[in-house]
């Protein structure tokens, strides 16, 4: 038989916090909020902490669980890995994380017309010593035109893409799409794929009259991420890619 | 006059944790231990907090501190920046991080041969109400070889390139070289840029005989950095890049 | 009615070779060799070439393309997307590329499990005065073991991940399947996502049996892309992720 | 004595196009158009061709010459690191690529407040039987505002940061200097890393009375670059992070 390094004693008396597998690539099935489901492709982290008097851990029980039945899940039901994860490798404390692209069918403000826009979207689920938590975490693109520009010019203001990057912690329900909706409104403007040129006018002029400092974006942000009792505490962030600049603005908000 | 919409007061009683500019590439010069003098590119976030009455920071200024003056810093000199932007932004609390290739001159291990190696280093430097706190962090590129590759085969195991990743906050003086040392010293071999073929005959040999699984690359790095008294805590990672799969194998100790 | 700026006549007298979207993420449908349909995430560049006279195209109608039915498609019936390019934009050159994780049921060479590894998929569409040619694009990771460290040092070899990336024209009918399939066998060994001990024995004793330098590895797979009569022309890159060395060892072929 | 692989003689009668190193970072000095002395990283890759009866390469060769003098030259001198990969590898054909952060030292339109701002420049020097060919290559960021939002709206006009390419083959003298100016030339504004709020009046209207499709862009630059005689050939890209959509408008000229 062959030997089985990884199930010795270990003598060195140091707990590992986590261990496992990283960047591993697998399909997976998105329930969306309506139990719609989206096909998408999941980049996967899963850990689980390792006693000190254990040599290690068993990596390809990890990857079993990913090719035993499809991957499919909804915000809520996604804890049900970690779960798995817990028994298979017989742990007390584990984190499975999975980051995907999300897709949001959405209709342009004047024209109606129908486009796909992608959001970058992960879950966070952790299990330590029976408690569960999930983490929401979604990166939102949008417009961001700035006050300052438009205050002190003529005509015009510099505006640019920004990423609005959200993880919050749920203590019930809470979906990519409720994290979403409040960077879009909050925004100078949201963004679309297809935009038709009367559409073109509504967003530019939209934008025009939302002007937000990166301050005020992540400001107003926390205010309706404050007023949602699913969410229990967060990490809030907007970076804005300058049109002037070749850096970016910057700002964070724990809540 | 310019209107100045940045300096009026602010209603929504908002905190923000980080404001200010996030990926700006400039020139520095890093000190080494030796006082030797390395010219590299940093990728600089630089941010202060916000209190709530405060309508917005000054954007500009940061950058005018990377301008002003040679960017010419050692690890234990670097908290001078942070100091500078305290001062000029009339903050309490201030963030500055720089990210840049380090390179270290390193010998063959039998012809002697001399080559650059290169490490991704970063410095993080924060103030909190008068006190200051410096984190040294950097990435060591070594080989990993599998116990139980060698342990089951008639010949050969399966080995890689991994990284370890160290962020050490200091309760005196580190430096980069500390932390390569160690990372080095306990992988299953260290990298250089030239080889001879003598040397990677006792490469290749040197990594047969220190084989390491992620676990045993982290617990005998944690035990030589609970060893060091410049340490007061530390995050350490090791993630594998493994020859025979398509994913990582990882691992984390926080100490 | 909103004036058309990109209808005007343009006196500059200047071709544009391409023009259109790029980096745009949109679901696809890829049916594979089997006919058997595997939902993935594409990301896009859609272009036309732009003669003299005309200012502008209309950049909306790509995504109406992607937006108006599923993005099924097979390497074969790609080229009906750059059809409707074409016709829908008036243009008599296009250029149609989609990138997207493929993924290939393997079977562990001695316990018989299954599991999902990971290909970056390329195809490429082209028009040009009416003559279509599809460029099929993968990066194959594989095992390559070094001949010099094997043959210099008593025991061991170092060894590491590679990128094959072959790009093929076709002329006739050529898988994805097929170009992994030469890289796979011409490597040191090929790559699964579970390898129970029993598979680990043999991956890695099949690896030190079939060391190859990266001059090998492009030699010997250029011979089996040159014997493929599905093949016109091809670009062969090997790129060793060298794991006694923190840089890359490379070769290309052109056939 | 250790044998020596690589000096075998290859019955596979396969010419290999490129073969070496790639991805070493190693530091440079880049000599500017005055002489002055610009530290930076180089991120480096160094290929030669192999004849069919040949074997192997002799890798730790060219890691050898970046490391016996300091990597210091200008666009002009480039070519000697070239001849002496030929001369050293004994080939008659070789391909040296360096990518490194540039620095110039902008004045702010209205302020005069002097500031870094960073490109991403790349030399490539290529000996193919004697004949000498260098082809410099330079990404220059700039804001890019839209014609047709500008003449739909009522006010404002969406902008965004670009990435305009220039990769000129050159046939005299041709710095990095001469194809930045072309571009920010050409563009709706040029970048600068400090702008005082009296700056920023300037570069906001002067954007809006610059408006630029991704045509006009690539256009009006392939007319300024057609007019150099110092350059024999280029391939000129411009890519726009449009501020509205979540992808890029693209446009490419070959000249």
């Amino acid at each position: 038989m062959l030997p089985d390094t990884q199930n010795k004693i270990d003598n060195r008396q140091i707990t590992i916090n986590k261990v496992g597998i990283k960047d591993i690539r697998h399909p997976i099935i998105y329930l969306d909020n309506n139990g719609k489901k989206q096909p998408s492709i999941g980049n996967w982290q899963m850990t689980v902490s390792l006693k000190p008097e254990v040599k290690g851990t068993h990596m390809s029980r990890f990857i079993e669980i990913l090719n035993q039945e499809n991957m499919e899940f909804s915000v809520a039901s996604f804890e049900n890995i970690t779960k798995k994860v817990v028994t298979k490798l017989d742990a007390t404390t584990a984190e499975i994380i999975v980051n995907f692209p999300l897709f949001v069918n959405k209709t342009a403000p004047s024209s109606g017309v129908k486009s796909l826009l992608d959001y970058d979207a992960t879950l966070i689920s952790k299990i330590k010593d029976g408690v569960i938590t999930t983490t929401v975490k979604v990166v939102i693109a949008v417009t961001s035109l700035c006050p300052c520009s438009k205050s002190i010019s003529k005509y015009g203001a510099h505006n640019q893409r920004s990423h609005i990057t959200i993880a919050a912690v749920t203590s019930g329900n809470l979906s990519f799409e409720d994290l979403i909706n409040i960077a879009e409104k909050e925004a100078s403007c949201e963004l679309y794929a297809i935009l038709k040129r009367e559409d073109e006018k509504i967003v530019t002029e939209r934008a025009y009259d939302n002007p937000a400092f990166v301050e005020d974006l992540v400001r107003d942000m926390a205010i309706a991420l404050n007023n949602n009792s699913n969410i229990s505490s967060y990490v809030l962030e907007s970076e804005n890619f300058e049109s002037i600049h070749n850096h970016s603005a910057y700002a964070l908000i724990k809540g």
